[in-house]
């Protein structure tokens, strides 16, 4: 990505396909006069940032290409702060194609993965994290995901995060400053002052870290499995559970999206549904190799709804089923991971769920008793399912960590951070506790991207569709 | 699509999937202000047509569901002739669908396919068969089905054909009111300047029909079949033709398109091939049945390339096997059709290729010797292939019809004309030369639009992707 800012880019901001429209991007210097040069209607060159022109492009040979709407952002009033067209043109590939080669063929360069936002990001328009958010937007696809993405593209964190930093690096200049003098012995940097701050700051970003693991269950879902015996009423919970999500998805054509496994949206929450072998008793060795798989499963997942069959279970078979799936030393069912649910009470009515509670195995609080086939008590389990993942609403209203790379940085941040005070500690000279400020400094600017490298930007960047 | 202008409608333009950002699109009498309502930056009120604002849309509750780009086009200077708002938001497939689901909820309706382009008809924007050719210029995928799209969809024969229904309007006014004096026996309408009329119009007619196998062709692809020995150098052959061709399309990523078939373009001519089973003797009863198979695709192509190996097929053998598979009774070898292909003739230069021309079978003009290895001779067999479609250049620039219903449409109008004549030479009363000139009146209305019913804009719209 050197020199990426000499140039004029172009490519397709739309998704690939046939549509009704497409709409192709440029920005550069001469994004507007070379877009004139094969526009003919209105002369693009005076008219007004933020206005739309109806026009054909015509090629070198006065062939048309199509009738488009052109639409003209003047730097910096545009998204990446330098002169951007939008063409917006009729959603045919064959057209896309003529269209790019054109202004290809005169000098304009086709856009690398993210380059446009990369430009945005260069000119100051958003930060890192706020650029790294736009990716994370496009690719959310709950309320809880969108919102965080939107937030952070918003600011989130990064501004304080700013603030916290200029108050380090006022500090390091201090320090700094006392190297100049040698050998005086002079300390500018008040010890004390600089112990609390960084105190402060390690609180700050000690409770980011925390909110990194709620974080990416939000952003990437909760990995969940339903198990149970056969018969024990799985598919039917899961259709109810799935059909009512559905039915509102399905409402609005043309938004429904490919999807490699089951999803269950709670509150905006989405629920990964991983499937099971069912659980019976192992026979031979054979079924052994299933229990062992469907373990593993269980002891990766975050939630496991464990299901059964009021009329065909005893309290016995169900600890017994428990114990050879879902327990291990630590706890034997952890309420945090583990519900159950006794099913088909509707044919039973008088089954006593409380048979079934068991000291220090199943707690009252973590059976769920309803009827899958009725729908009777489903928005019960749904609450319940919702509160295993978030403890408190107000858990939501906090902020967030959901990168990895700011999770990344904000230890690496804690890890200097601590030096420093163990070097105030110790009482080590001022060299040693500036080395460690500016570490701290680097970690906390890679977050924002005061500090960056072509590798990052690179990552980052590259993982854009092209004409973002 | 009964009452169609009465409410306001809203669909997602752009193709559907992830992408860095995508248009919605409203139109209706309400468009503006149902849009302003939720957005939160300028008031779009009383913005000026043609113009772009940044701002955020938010829901009911305020959540904000995305940062956009809101254009807006004031009746009667936009698409559809009424008030058009085009939303500009991230390309999120979860984002489209919240903000289609808000404006449904109030009271925008979502858009029936090509729902858009219908209303930009009814309101005079564009005649039927350009909205026609809005459709085929997204589905162009060569320069030529693109040019004949862009030049109906600019007017193309319709202003022509609106001329003449108008002159004879004229005279169907002046026959009808003959009629209403009734036993008087007087005759408004010039008899003579009728016929002339008559075959004037037939004459322009005649020639668009004649233009529809051509425009068949050059909208949809040349079905072309590649046939010959197994070793004969068939698929060298077409990996040099397809390569070239693919190379141009594989320099701009983003644009390349699924094919379910291999296709060939010459000069923007789309070769669409046809794959059959190696032409050998037949040695049993199986492989009996493929020969039939293989000529009965021959059959339907409109060209076959017959490409045979120089230096291990004798002149004997060639016109044997061309006997089988490409003779029929009224032609030996359709020169139109069959083009022969002498290959590698770098082994063996000193083959002469005179000894394959066979009087009354094999013309010299229709025999190509090359050698698809070293790539010898390719562009000579691309311009034979390009001028067995094209006779003259001059009939790309002839007006060509492309629709079949506008095909179907004119033949009607013959056959109306057809009757018109008749009944001028058997001097039928003027009744009935009134109601035989109606009806050719009514087919060519139906072209442009001028007369349509319900079920016909059903089935043309019906076919139109969903936002345009």
């Amino acid at each position: 990505m050197s020199n990426p800012l000499g140039d004029t880019i172009i490519a397709l901001s739309t998704p690939q396909g046939e549509g009704a429209i497409a709409v192709i991007r440029l920005s550069g210097f001469n994004a507007i006069t070379i877009v004139d040069a094969y526009f003919h209607g209105k002369s693009l060159v005076d008219v007004p940032s933020h206005t739309v022109h109806y026009g054909k492009i015509k090629d070198e040979s006065g062939r048309i290409l199509d009738e488009c709407l052109i639409s003209v952002f003047r730097a910096p009033r545009s998204y990446t702060r330098e002169n951007v067209v939008e063409i917006s043109c009729h959603g045919s590939p064959y057209i896309i194609q003529q269209i790019l080669l054109l202004f290809i063929r005169h000098g304009v360069r086709q856009a690398e993965p993210g380059e446009f936002t990369l430009r945005a990001f260069l000119n100051g328009q958003l930060d890192l994290s706020q650029a790294e958010a736009v990716g994370d937007l496009i690719a959310a696809d709950s309320s809880i995901s969108h919102d965080l993405a939107m937030q952070q593209m918003r600011g989130g964190f990064a501004d304080n995060i700013k603030v916290l930093r200029q108050e380090l690096i006022d500090f390091a200049a201090l320090i700094e400053l006392e190297l100049d003098f040698g050998e005086e012995d002079v300390e500018f940097a008040d010890r004390d002052k600089l112990e609390k701050l960084v105190l402060k700051i390690k609180n700050v970003i000690s409770s980011l870290i925390d909110s990194f693991a709620l974080g990416n269950i939000l952003k990437n879902g909760v990995p969940t499995v339903i198990a149970g015996r056969p018969n024990a009423g799985k598919s039917t919970l899961l259709n109810v559970l799935l059909n009512e999500d559905r039915a509102i998805v399905s409402e609005i054509p043309g938004t429904t999206r490919d999807t490699i496994e089951e999803t269950l949206t709670i509150n905006g929450i989405v629920y990964r549904l991983i499937d099971t072998a069912g659980i019976r008793q192992a026979q031979d060795q054979i079924e052994a190799i299933g229990i062992d798989k469907t373990k593993e499963k269980i002891s990766k997942a975050q939630i496991v709804m464990y299901i059964y069959d009021v009329i065909e279970t005893t309290p016995q078979q169900l600890w017994q089923d428990a114990s050879t799936y879902l327990g291990n030393n630590d706890q034997i069912f952890n309420p945090d991971k583990i519900v159950f649910i006794a099913n088909k009470m509707d044919l039973n009515p008088y089954t006593s769920p409380e048979d079934y509670y068991k000291e220090g195995m199943i707690d009252k609080n973590n059976l769920i008793t309803l009827s899958a086939k009725n729908k009777m008590n489903i928005s019960y389990l749904k609450d319940h399912l919702y509160q295993m993942v978030i403890d408190h609403p107000q858990a939501l209203n906090q902020t967030i960590v959901t990168n990895t790379r700011h999770y990344q940085a904000l230890r690496d941040t804690i890890s200097s951070l601590d030096k420093v005070l163990d070097g105030l500690v110790t009482g080590v000279t001022g060299d040693f506790i500036a080395m460690d400020i500016r570490s701290a400094l680097r970690a906390l600017g890679a977050i924002t991207g005061e500090i960056y490298t072509d590798d990052l930007l690179d990552s980052i960047f590259g993982r854009f569709c092209i004409g973002k």
